[in-house]
């Protein structure tokens, strides 16, 4: 069954500029075209390059003429999905009487209506998307309120829905941990949080800026309110914040029938900036799967599994991500949930492809997020020369997961090994060998 | 047990002024005093009458001395629960070692805050409620997302979140019956309702003004968009408006089990405004039980209790209200929840504690929220004199729900007799014996 992949990617987050497909978050999307197979179309706001189709789908072993990428350079949006332009030729080239699936990064109501256009109706989980269901789950104030009734262990907080309120909230959350953390309901990657402490205002994990707190709270609590609080905001999610051992997500899918099937779990790995003027933390990549100490994986799994199952009830059908992390004294904490792909779907994706189902039993996938962007021909001459490309033979070495042509956007690779310090080494000599 | 009855009435609701207690509806809150039982508290955010407290308490056959009121004149909100003086109150009159219970309107985080700070803390969906979760479900957005999900029968239409989004959803769900209703996200009883026609433009059911739809529906949703929409508003809802020729509801209370357990049902008695100027019905009151034809019946249970469950799952404990219509052409159509407790609830508490359990088999129950406002004392003389007022040996009559001393607003009745016959020639016999 040929499936349509919507790079719907940034419609829902807020990611300033709502048209344009400049923002790094929204070109890191090309990593999504691994997703196709022989046959599919993908739906993006970025071009993607010949050389770049070629070399995955060489990769993936199918012929990369087969897949129509349909890109006008602006986001896909749901207004963009029903524009007759786009739906005259996803129409063209959805008449060929296959059974075709959609998978969008987000169910949104434009992909329902997309689905019902191109007589795709039949799925599960439409009627919810029609009436923009994911906005329900996207949410950082429901995801409390969600977590709070399924009984997820959660950091103290509440939810503020004024700059009073969140005044309130801060100096109630404030002594716990002396740091506070303010999330923006609609904010992505971290990118809408802020750290308010007593403390060291340094750079914080899924923060974006630590802020000092001083004697004016109502003053700071406007600021921030000014900051973070936007249009289609429902409100600011409040919490102390918890320095962390580990920060990971588990993924799950709902299928059409309601059931969860728990997909991938991975770590996120920060480092600092190398301009010690930043405030936040380097994103570096992802380590897949997250190597958990038994009793704390077990509970994350059963937590997980229970917010899964009630976003399955609720009727959300598609991909969930829910993230977390150990804190300094071993506790779990959960912090928010995703309805859509996460970013670590596509390795997931690509190891079952080629290891088998079962993959993260035997090896190890880390992304990095950071390498210097660079020609894709000369960085897979050197992949090959130093003999650093994946192979099917060893099951282990490097895919360039996103490659930017016009060398803006950092480049993004798949590191592929048998165990984690393997994955590193690998990792470190592919650092050397583009340097 | 005791109980602490919180009419934090209005709170939620966008009623315009947040403090103030002189809102119709907050008045009309003192039909809720009718919930106490010995020893109780009832905090208000109005005073409740002595005379009245003595009426009600007498014909529940309870001594009124045991009963006390807590009121400043103010609306209960979450502030106004934290407040040193109430707390402090609260603390003193619960010091008594009884096992406390809260039963409030909302169960807000006020409401979860109060409970921790009187060490009411062991019931379920505390939590939940500590989080704002009641906001998830007091919502006309997330009904249609929810309601979608648990496959209720709605009527066409979606969620718009800016002006554009409503110029195109009007201009889709405009067709099917060339009207729409847009409903406030937040709004109470209809006030935040609009209907926009292309027919007349008289008042509808549901809805505070019908609108003439022109040439300029951008103008059109501008207009409705900054009437409507408000800082803590999520977005609008936009529905193709059916005619209806019943309108109901069915409320449950979901138990600290999880279980819901079904209460009453009612139909909502509107006509027409004697100033012909009006832009909306007079809401007359309820008729207990609802009298649906069988299989509308069968349908109209099973649906709610669908959510009703999905709302116990989801984490919500307490009150739910689930409001829906039959349409001219007999289906059933689904309009809102509401978390809280329901316009019929007090009807339905006096009937079961007076005719037992299974009274809605054997009588019926009408409210009357549109008799003139009059002097306590003088009602109940006449009501005896005519022999009007309530009497547990015929189970007929009349009670006074609700009574203004001031005389600003109306009064409000209740009339029990055994047929629905019945009941409107005693309310005829009451509205003559008044006039």
């Amino acid at each position: 069954m040929p499936k349509i992949i919507i790079l719907n990617v940034g419609t829902a987050h807020a990611l300033g500029d709502h048209t344009s497909s400049t923002h790094p978050i929204t070109r890191s999307g090309w990593r999504h075209a691994w997703f196709a197979e022989r046959g599919d179309i993908i739906v993006s706001p970025v071009a993607v390059d010949g050389d770049f189709l070629r070399y995955l789908a060489g990769t993936m072993g199918f012929d990369p003429d087969t897949v129509t990428v349909l890109s006008r350079e602006r986001l896909v949006t749901d207004e963009f999905l029903m524009s007759d332009d786009v739906l005259g030729e996803l129409g063209e080239l959805t008449a060929d009487g296959a059974a075709w699936q959609l998978m969008p990064c987000f169910w949104t109501q434009g992909v329902a209506d997309l689905a019902a256009r191109l007589g795709i109706d039949s799925r599960a989980g439409l009627a919810f998307a029609a009436q923009r269901g994911s906005d329900l789950l996207n949410r950082k104030t429901h995801f409390r309120q969600f977590a709070a009734g399924a009984g997820l262990p959660l950091p103290e907080g509440s939810v503020a829905r004024t700059p009073y309120e969140l005044a309130r909230a801060i100096e109630r959350h404030l002594p716990l941990t002396g740091t506070v953390i303010v999330k923006q309901d609609d904010g992505a990657g971290g990118l809408g949080n802020l750290t308010l402490t007593r403390g060291e205002t340094g750079p914080l994990p899924g923060s974006r800026e630590t802020l000092k707190v001083g004697d004016d709270l109502p003053a700071l609590a406007d600021e921030v309110w000014a900051a973070l609080a936007d249009e289609l905001s429902h409100g600011l999610v409040v919490e102390s914040y918890h320095s962390s051992t580990r920060q990971f997500y588990l993924e799950y899918v709902i299928g059409d029938d309601g059931v969860p099937t728990f997909l991938d779990s991975g770590e996120i790995r920060l480092r600092p900036d190398a301009d010690p003027g930043s405030t936040e933390l380097v994103w570096v990549g992802l380590d897949i799967p997250a190597a958990l100490p038994p009793a704390l994986s077990a509970q994350a799994v059963h937590h997980s599994l229970r917010l899964a199952e009630l976003t399955a009830q609720v009727g959300y059908r598609g991909h969930i991500n829910i993230d977390a992390i150990a804190t300094a004294s071993g506790d779990l904490v959960f912090n928010e949930v995703n309805a859509r792909w996460g970013g670590g779907l596509v390795a997931h994706d690509i190891c079952e492809r080629l290891l088998g189902s079962g993959y993260a039993d035997r090896h190890v996938a880390a992304t990095v997020r950071d390498v210097p962007p660079a020609p894709l021909d000369a960085v897979l001459r050197t992949l090959r020369e130093e003999r650093l490309h994946f192979s099917r033979d060893s099951s282990e070495g490097v895919f360039v997961l996103a490659c930017d042509p016009s060398l803006v956007t950092p480049m993004e690779c798949l590191v592929v090994g048998a165990t984690r310090d393997r994955v590193r080494e690998i990792e470190a000599q592919l650092r050397k060998a583009l340097a």
